[in-house]
Parts: C-alpha cells; sequence; structure tokens
C-alpha cells in the first residue's frame, strides 16, 4: 500500500512500519500534485465545511497596524531564536563565543543579526574616521589607508560561510551533549561579503620578492593576530568593508576586516589594522598557545587553515520534536572550505542505505548548501545522517574514523557525520552512532 | 600619458582632461598589480616614513570591548543608513512607503532591517499561532492551513528581487527630484526566501479545470487584495515563510506571504490569509483604484505584472560627492522581472560611447545583480548613465522613449536609464539627459 501511495519513491520498503521512505524530491516537485493529495500532510490542514466562509476576521484586522520603522527587527514571537552565549572565561568581558540557531534558520543565509560571535577581548568601539590600516613589512612602500580610501577602491562581492576552527568541539567529548544543534555546531554562518581584493593593496605597497608571510593584527584589546600565507593573500583573499549589504556589523570587524575564503574563522581577522609582510610565520599566542590541533601522541599540528567538508541536519534536530508519523522535509546545510558541494547523502536508517538529497541553487564554493530530502516517517524509532562530498573529492569521515585519526584532545577542526535519533515519541536526541 | 598608465584601457581618450576614460575591469583586477601601482588613489593612501610604526594604539585598543549580544545591530556609526519614509496619507497609520538606501549598499542583498515596506494599513501583530490560511473557490476540497503545517512541507529557497510597482513615480515629473538615489528608487530590495511551493497546495485542494485565477487577501486592516493567474500560480509561486535565513519579518508578511518571481511588489500579498480559486479577476480596490498604469490617451493599462529591466548606477549618485578627480568605482544594481540580466552597459559622457560592466557572480533570475566598472575621473562636468539588457532581450529604454509610449500621467512601472549630473566640483545631481 505504501507502494502505491508513493510509486516513485527512491526505495521501496519491505515493511512500511519498521522502515523509513525516502522520496525522490525531484520527482515529488515535479510530479507532486498526485503525489501530496492524498499524502500523510493533509492531515495537517484543516478541511472546512464545503463553501465555508474565510476564518473569522481575525483582531489584527479590526485596527490599523503598526507604523513603519527606520531599521527593522524580527517578529517579538520569534524572540527565542537567538544566539546562545557560552562564555569561556567567567568573569572577562567579551571573551568567549556566541553561536547561531542553526535549527531556526531556512536557505543559505545567515541574517547579520545571528552570525557566531568569536571574541578574544570583547567588541571594540571603532570610530571609522578614525580607524587606519597599516601595510608594512618587506614592501618597497609602507602605506596606510583610511576607511574611506579602502572605499574608493575595485571591489567583489562573494557568498562565503565562516566557521569557527573550534566549532562542534563538544563533540570530541565521550558523550554527546544535551544541546540544540546550533548550540553545539553554530560557530558557522553564511553571508555575502563585499570589499577589495587585497593583492590590489599588496600591489601598491610592492611585495618585496623575499616574502612568503603576512601578519594580521585587528584592533581589539586583544590585538588578536595570525599568520597568512602570501599566497592566499595574493589568491581569493580581500578586505571585506560590507556585510549583507551594509557595511559590516560590529561583531564582524566593522568598519573593516580580512576575509580568507574557507579559512579557519580566527583567520579572518576583524577590526583590521595592520598586515606586516613577513618571511616567515610570526608565531603569535593566537596561532601557537591557540588554534594548534593537539593529536593523540602528544604533538600538535600547525597553520591546518581550511575548513573541512562537513554536513548537519538542521531539521529534525533536538527540541524539534516530530509530531506523529507522516511526511516530512530532512532539511540542513553543507559547506567545505576546500570548494563547492558536490553531493549530499542522507540516511533515515542509521546509515544502511543512503539517498541523495536535492541542493538548493546556487551552490558556491565554500558558501554554505541547502540540502533538501522528503522523508516518511512510519513511527518506529531511527537514527538521521548526512554525509557531504566537495569538489575536491572529499567526503565526510564517521566519527570514529575523525577520532582515529587524530584522537580526542584536539579542540579543533571537528567535521564528522553527524547522528540524531529519532524516539518512537518522535522526540530528537544526539547520539553517537 | 593616460595611454602608458592605462593600456588596457576600452577606450583612448583622445584628451584626458575632456574625456573621462572607462578600464576593463575584469582586466584591471588580473592586471591591477601594476596599472593600481602608479594610480591616483595612491593619494588616498598616507605613506608613512619608512620603517614607521603602526598607528598609536587607539583607544578602542585600550579597554576590553562589549559583550555579547542575543541579536546584533548594525554599527552606532551607521546610524543615518535608515529607511527613508515617505507617508503618502498625513494622519493614517502606516498607510504609504519607506525606502531602501541604495546608495549606502553593496552586494546584490538588501538587509532585511532595510527592505523597503509598502503598506495600506501598517503592519498588523500576527500572532503566528492563531493565524490561519484558507485555500477555497473552485477546488475539490477547501483546506485551512495552519503556520505549523505549512512548516512541514517542501520548501524551496530563491534570491529574488521585490520593487513596488510605483517605484521611482517621481521621474515621470517635469522636473528630475532633489533626492538620493534610495528616495527616489529605493522601493526595490533583493532577498533570500524561503516557502513552499504553492502548486503543492493547490494540488492538495484540487482545482477545477475552469479556474483560471486566484484571489489573494492580506490579513492587515485594508485586507490588500489582488487577482493573480492560476498559470503563474502553478509556475513558480511559492508561499515565503523565511527571508535571508530568519523568519519573515513584520512587514515582509509575517508570518506568511505570497511570492510572485518578478512581479508588482503588492501582488506579492503580505500577511496571506486567503487564497480564493476563480474563473475570473475579482476586479478588487487594489487592482482598480490603484495599480493601473493611466495612459496619455486617458485609458489604463491593467494587470501589467512583470516589472520590466531597469538597473541604477549607486556609487556615484546624489549626495556621494567626489573627492576630486582619481580612479572611481562605478557601481550600481540591475534586474528584471522577466529574466536574468545578461548585460549592464554604463556610459561615463551621458551617452555618446558606452562600456560595458562587470556583472558579480551568481547571476540570478530575477534578482539584484550588481555591476561594477572602473572609471578614471578628470575633472570635467560629465553625466554617468547605465542601461540593462536581460534574457529576454529586452533593453532598459531611455527616458523619452518611455514617456513617448506611456506619457507622464501613469504613476507605475517606470523603468528608464538614469542619469546622474557629476559637477566639475564633484557634486552628483538628478538630471534629465
Amino acid at each position: 500500500m505504501a507502494k502505491r501511495r508513493h510509486p516513485r519513491q527512491a526505495q521501496a520498503p519491505s515493511d512500511p512500519g519498521a522502515r523509513h521512505t525516502m522520496l525522490n524530491r525531484r520527482r515529488l516537485l515535479t510530479h507532486g500534485l498526485t503525489l501530496l493529495g492524498v499524502g500523510s500532510l493533509a492531515a495537517s490542514a484543516v478541511p472546512p465545511a464545503q463553501g465555508a466562509a474565510p476564518p473569522e476576521t481575525p483582531p489584527w484586522m479590526q485596527v490599523p497596524g503598526a507604523p513603519f520603522r527606520a531599521y527593522g527587527m524580527p517578529a517579538t514571537y520569534e524572540s527565542t531564536v537567538i544566539r546562545t552565549n557560552i562564555q569561556s572565561r567567567p568573569g572577562t568581558t567579551g571573551s568567549g563565543a556566541s553561536r547561531t540557531p542553526l535549527e531556526a534558520l531556512e536557505g543559505m543565509l545567515t541574517p547579520s543579526g545571528l552570525h557566531f560571535e568569536r571574541h578574544h577581548s570583547g567588541v571594540p568601539d571603532i570610530d571609522p574616521t578614525q580607524h587606519r590600516l597599516l601595510i608594512h613589512g618587506l614592501v618597497q612602500r609602507p602605506l596606510v589607508f583610511t576607511i574611506e580610501a579602502l572605499l574608493r577602491y575595485p571591489m567583489i562581492s562573494r557568498v562565503h560561510f565562516l566557521e569557527c576552527a573550534g566549532n562542534s568541539q563538544l563533540m570530541y567529548g565521550a558523550t554527546p551533549p544535551s544541546l540544540t544543534c546550533g548550540q553545539v555546531h553554530g560557530l558557522v554562518s553564511c553571508s555575502e561579503w563585499t570589499g577589495v581584493p587585497l593583492r590590489l593593496l599588496l600591489a601598491e605597497a610592492g611585495v618585496d620578492p623575499s616574502a612568503s608571510w603576512l601578519l594580521a593584527e585587528g584592533a581589539d584589546a586583544a590585538a588578536m593576530s595570525r599568520s597568512v600565507p602570501i599566497a592566499k593573500a595574493m589568491d581569493d583573499a580581500f578586505l571585506a568593508l560590507y556585510q549583507n549589504g551594509e557595511r559590516l556589523r560590529p561583531e564582524n570587524g566593522y568598519p573593516v576586516r580580512l576575509f580568507l575564503p574557507g579559512y579557519e574563522g580566527n583567520m579572518n581577522v576583524k577590526w583590521l589594522r595592520r598586515l606586516q609582510v613577513t618571511a616567515t610565520p610570526t608565531m603569535t599566542k593566537d596561532e601557537t598557545s591557540k588554534y594548534t590541533d593537539l593529536q593523540a601522541n602528544g604533538t600538535a599540528l600547525m597553520f591546518t587553515f581550511p575548513m573541512d567538508v562537513k554536513s548537519l541536519i538542521t531539521r529534525p534536530s533536538p527540541g524539534l520534536t516530530l509530531q506523529g508519523p507522516g511526511r516530512y522535509e530532512v532539511s540542513g546545510i553543507a559547506w567545505s572550505g576546500r570548494g563547492a558541494i558536490t553531493q549530499v547523502d542522507v540516511s533515515v536508517d542509521g546509515g544502511h542505505t543512503w539517498a541523495t538529497a536535492v541542493l538548493s541553487a546556487p551552490v558556491l564554493p565554500q558558501a554554505l548548501t541547502r540540502f533538501r530530502l522528503a522523508w516518511q516517517w512510519h513511527g518506529a524509532p531511527t537514527v538521521l545522517k548526512s554525509r557531504a562530498t566537495d569538489d575536491t573529492g572529499a567526503v565526510q569521515p564517521t566519527r570514529d574514523a575523525l577520532v582515529a585519526a587524530h584522537g580526542t584532545n584536539v579542540l579543533y577542526h571537528y567535521n564528522a557525520i553527524q547522528a540524531w535519533q529519532v524516539a518512537a515519541t518522535g522526540e530528537v536526541t544526539h547520539v553517537y552512532a
């Protein structure tokens, strides 16, 4: 009978009560007229009596609405959709991180107000007319730029994700965290960034042939600093001045940040004040005491710049309880610091079988990519997983494989397949599976 | 001499003092290392003494920064970047429009807080748990949907512009308005929208073969209503639930709006409460007393749905005075309700010669497309223009051609080429040219 209802399903379940049906979503959208006509979702709509009048005029139609606002904000009914601040150092101001509520979002973009934050000494209050950017070191001609000067240069716009190297860190722990998807994995966000290609400015300064690195320093109280290979600076690096159409938000580096597509979040130095061209990496505190990857054997990896291929199912996920058996859409995000996502596979049976999800266009390099797959849940407990592949051929590893390769002392670069357990009650929880 | 400095320019000026140089920007970005090395922009950077120390530690590095925020906002230094509210009916609440400050933005997206507004009786305060959407009329099975039910359907994400049919209305006037680009043309914005294809819901209701139209009604106090061809509803129409990643903003239809890619803004009915399937258009007040295009001969065009191909140079534009001769980037937006932008030509000599601008990828159908072109201004007065072409072959008309075709009584669908006059002082003003 399930077969009659879903003739185009990817896998015919032998026992619809025990297994789960994945639907070929492209066909569903094309031929959905008949498929959805008898689907279980119809139970979610309330059929009125034939010829019924529209719902009673609601109270908000009986009075004039609110006036215009100079700058809009979300609905008050969405006041729980906020960043989760996890303070890493109690007693300090603005040292720690706040995470994007991924489970509440859709599409590829993150609203700027919900972009994750990772600060080492809070958000500086920078007067853009007083801010200066110095380019010096191994250059023929040291230069100081005002923001007004930077705004006159040729610009590019790019949609890119940013991910903190420490995202998903709790997943290295012995037991899976009892938190939402965003609270565990929400140190990743995606925006349209606009700014000036760094190579144009370096060319004006005249880089010495002996130069191999840059030191990038922020104008926060921590003077957060990282070393960047000159090859990246000359390739796709840019100085971001705009985020999602408007000037950068303060917590994202206003008035100017370095942007290194695909690289660890903190290398994209915010509040950028200085680029020193150097022969060697500077070995700053931020790349020696932090942001190195301690392996099981006690050695540490340094300068592990690109963020690896990764994906997450955001709906359903912990906190979003399924309302009984029926049809659902599995929706999630995938990304890779090394290029574009080419495929995301989804399993609704704990990894025994996989189906290819639909990627929402445009699929852009180093950007979040939304994937979706229709799913018929028959009510039995199960485990959901997603597995991304990028255009370098890299495939997201299992947690077992990641831990076997790097141990559990490492705090960074966690990119393993995430498993969500679905109980018969519809409750969704973290599980290592 | 200009020729030596800009060997790859699109047009060699015979007299650099009197004419203006357009640069092939793609080549500039590729070969910019040498070109910019001697460019006049270097004057905007302040060369410090050789080996100079970085700028003195600014005050904001001497104290810890601000703490985390649950939901971020723009920098206080950007407090002038707001929507301009032009009240169309003094004394009424929320009846009128507020415009996007296009001249302050970059890239293809509009931040949701700055998306234009056009309300007919303000912004209703709708409790999403109480809101209902009715589909009825010529259907086999009338249905009522809760928002929770809609959120379970398969979704799509699309980057699309919205433009009010009345955008740029002042340009039909006898003299050009002394306002900013956004104050005249800012009833256009662009977001990533996510929602449910309308054809899936109509299929569940079972549309009668005799049906040709839909009536879409909003839950505002004006019950704003428009008729929509059923063919559009079955093609690319969707019910938008998310905007730029998060749930819709109240002024953009929270909790659900109709979205009709490329069609007049007000047909994308906000706060959608009712879709009635009909045999004929309903001839509502909002498509008879308003949103018809009065021609010079006294007749009016009705149901002029798609917004035509259009472009604007946003920088420079009125209020953004050029700071003396030198190199600038001409930056603007182009869009078409009929498809994707294929080309934007820019003239820096009042329309005598044109150069093709670079389009910023991704170029998406029915979306704002950013174009850019490097420009060497030699200081003489001139006029800037942009002219867009879409993939149907439609080309943006001159103002003279538009007025000759439709007269000046019409209030809607103004899409003519915009001219900005640049004075020798660098001041930029509106001009009919």
